[in-house]
């Protein structure tokens, strides 16, 4: 692999950012990683792990850097790129990882300064966990990455960076793919903000429970449950600000499935075995069409029982 | 491992009974497994697979079985019991392995003669798969078992007959735990029907936008979606009986879910980001206790994203 920038720097060290510099170093597309975080035991960890030049100022961590990545939270993203602003070289490309992208384009559009490049992305990589010791290298091997390049930069070097970071992911096993940032957070809201609002509701509501207990609860959740407490257990902070920050879509889509939901408790409650055989019959197709486009194993429970 | 059973018959050859047949063979708990589906087709293919003594008539394939297990959904347990009926042996004892038991208890218990003994049960084990081809002997090992011992039955022999199921499941590696029918019913709608019953709901729902199509649906869901696909791809007939021989129990745990997501929505529709932030956090601990309970791998994306 060839390198593709001589210095990149990655501004929070979690899961995504602390993934990003181990894929660095494995894939050499970079000669150094420059890292820093608002959390100084994070910063601490991060040089425990070796994971790159350390800095504690976010200004001094970007400076020569051809790259700059913002895995920060989305609610965190503006105050990320207003502190680093100083220290930002001229004709940087500064791209971001967040899971919503029309608000990033605008919170960070904003402060940025006219000499560097923006290049929105997101990638659609990620387990439970969170912190800087989560980090792997083939987090995003084989998984989609979004780019949502911006439709009114018509400078003639934009449309150079936009490739170049297009050719940043590739290099990490990436496939990458772009879209407008609306449109982007339009589909985000189906296949991902939902389905984390549903874990975190019913997660939630089964320990609020007076009629069963938390300890049953957890007895028996091979029977559906502990799926569910896998997408819950995601980072709070980000999820937060994912919500906040694309509540027009995820309201939209919400409403929908609640409407949807109704429907159901009504065949429920009058015993309408067709509607709900029909129904469920359905899901099963889209399982296929998920393990046939490789975006999920086909082991049976995912093979987490194998013995 | 000591023989419990001479013969035992299982009458319905998916997932269930077919891993019974498989574990049957490899614990040694008895010599001979008599089987009978009401599909030629799986009786065919049971024969291909040379699970046991496949029989075109239930009542043949329960002669001399000291234990009968039904494994067919529940709203056709009924039927097969009757079927079955001038077959089985005096002092035969029937157990069954449907996710609802007041229901069975009902109808099965209805059903059948005076001379054996009916123990209903329940093992909290399966995977997304169905048919004869789906089963494995382990699927049972280190996984619950919940017995619902019929409390009307004071025959001096049906505690020692309680004694020997449990016996029997213990032998696929099983463990073994007693409830009364009506809190079973309770208990598994939280942790099993209300979790499927959304995952169908929010399959169906995707396939169905206008705003997204499903190939989008199916390209990104490695971000939350194909999450619940796998739930989603269970069997309809089986998920269609248990909401229909749950109802009060999913009505009632369903309304909770609705009234919290209800909330849920507020809060995103007033920004109200401590509420999320205070919800999505509490998450996280009881996918700590599934994992520290045996009840889930605590491996990253369940393992399944290893290269």
């Amino acid at each position: 692999m060839a390198m593709i920038f001589d210095r990149i720097a990655v501004l929070g060290v979690g899961l995504i950012g602390s993934s990003i510099a181990h894929a660095a170093r494995e894939s050499g597309v970079t000669r150094v990683v420059q890292l820093y975080d608002a959390d100084p035991e994070v910063c601490q960890r991060a040089r425990e792990l070796g994971l790159g030049e350390v800095f504690d100022d976010p200004a001094k961590a970007v400076e020569k850097a051809e790259l700059v990545v913002l895995c920060v939270p989305v609610g965190a993203m503006a105050a990320a790129v207003e502190a680093a602003k100083p220290g930002l070289k001229i004709g940087a490309i500064i791209t971001d990882v967040g899971s919503v992208k029309q608000a990033v384009v605008e919170s960070v559009g904003a402060k940025l300064p006219t000499y560097v490049y923006f290049v929105p992305g997101h990638p659609i990589a990620g387990t439970e966990r969170s912190g800087p010791d989560a980090g792997f290298a083939a987090l995003f091997h084989n998984r989609w990455h979004i780019l949502t390049p911006l439709p009114g930069d018509e400078r003639e070097a934009y449309a150079a960076a936009v490739d170049q970071v297009e050719e940043f992911w590739r290099a990490f096993g990436a496939d990458v793919e772009r879209m407008a940032p609306d449109r982007h957070d339009v589909v985000l809201a189906v296949t991902s903000h939902l389905p984390h609002l549903i874990a975190f509701n019913i997660v939630a509501m089964a320990e609020d429970l007076e009629s069963v207990t938390e300890s049953e609860v957890v007895k028996y959740s091979a029977s559906g449950f502990r799926d569910f407490t896998r997408i819950a257990a995601s980072d709070p902070t980000m999820w937060r600000d994912v919500f906040l920050n694309n509540k027009d879509a995820v309201l939209e889509v919400l409403g929908r499935f609640s409407e949807d939901l109704a429907a159901l408790q009504r065949a429920i409650r009058w015993s309408d075995g067709d509607t709900l055989y029909a129904l469920f019959d359905r899901a099963r197709r889209m399982r296929r069409e998920v393990i046939e486009a490789g975006q999920d194993t086909s082991a049976p429970n995912w093979g987490r029982d194998r013995d």
